[in-house]
């Protein structure tokens, strides 16, 4: 049986080496900014702009960059028009088989299919900001906390955006793990599991 | 390291059965009904009307019973008594070692301990019923999805009684599981694997 496993994951929570541990260890494709620069190859926006706009809403970004020139004018319909395609993409890559998809409300748009797996990571606001302070990022909040917060926000509002679901509340995911508790490896052992017994009830 | 797992379930998601082959395959206590006799034996409260008081916040059964004779008298007082007499012995029955608590508020009475792993279960309503049909139980209700209903609700108004907060959301527990989608030998495999890294970790 095939596995679609995608990952919505609060900011810190460890999200990110989680996934990919996962389809290492699973042997199977993980797609996170691949799957951003996959939609960029086509030529149709700069790999750079699709940064900025990953997984914000533009309405939020627009006050800060409405003095650009022509910005404005295009923000709405880019915003969108780079939504649709990267869930079209999300389509066609669970369409070849099982997969790690990090974010991009992947769980909404792959709803209904039967060999998905959708799973929310969370954590201590503490854990999460030490987590992130370990990687010594530049930030433009005045903490890691602050920082930490705003980009859930923003998370948040993005996934309300196109989804018209809460983000994070249990009733949208399968399985929701405190990484804080579970560990980054436990996390990883237990989700491995999972996709074992899958293939065993086969 | 010693693993305390408390399950808080949806009805009919298996939690009862989820709780028990965990217990055995980790060959740790298994504490639900056995619990209540606990407390029946120290001769304070007769079991049947424990078992009546199970989980349930007596204002609202009184309605039901209030005509039978000095029942109303003590209603508050002995709910409140019964809880307070299982929280003090879900205390004690964690200090003695690893062990599997199931319902009872009891991630809540236990909330602190490092050695907590407070797991939620819930799964797809048309499978809870199916699941409940199938053990041919005699109900009052009309059919069995009411009567699925009517016991979450139940079980969510005492676990807001007793803890002020909200029974099945994420923020209180440490993993989530949808068991439409793990199956029953999925959650017991997923939640074997964390403990098992837990003692690794040690």
């Amino acid at each position: 049986m095939n596995t679609i496993i995608t990952i919505g994951r609060e900011v810190g929570s460890g999200g990110h080496e989680i996934g990919l541990k996962l389809a290492e260890e699973l042997g199977i494709p993980f797609y996170d900014k691949l799957l951003i620069s996959m939609v960029a190859e086509e030529g149709e926006f700069a790999q750079k702009y699709l940064e900025e706009m990953d997984e914000k809403v533009d309405i939020h970004i627009a006050p800060f960059l409405a003095t650009r020139s022509n910005y404005s004018l295009y923000q709405m319909p880019v915003s969108d028009k780079v939504y649709f395609r990267q869930a079209e993409i999300i389509r066609e890559l669970a369409d070849k088989g099982s997969c790690v998809i990090v974010g991009r409300c992947a769980d909404y748009i792959l709803e209904g299919r039967p060999d998905l797996v959708r799973v929310f990571l969370y954590a201590d606001l503490k854990d999460r900001v030490a987590r992130k302070e370990a990687m010594g990022l530049e930030i433009i909040e005045s903490d890691m906390t602050k920082h930490v917060q705003v980009t859930d926000r923003k998370r948040s509002r993005y996934y309300r955006n196109y989804t018209g679901q809460i983000w994070g509340a249990k009733e949208n995911y399968d399985v929701c793990l405190n990484t804080s508790v579970t560990g980054i490896d436990g996390a990883v052992a237990m989700l491995k599991t999972l996709v074992e017994k899958r293939n065993q009830a086969e």
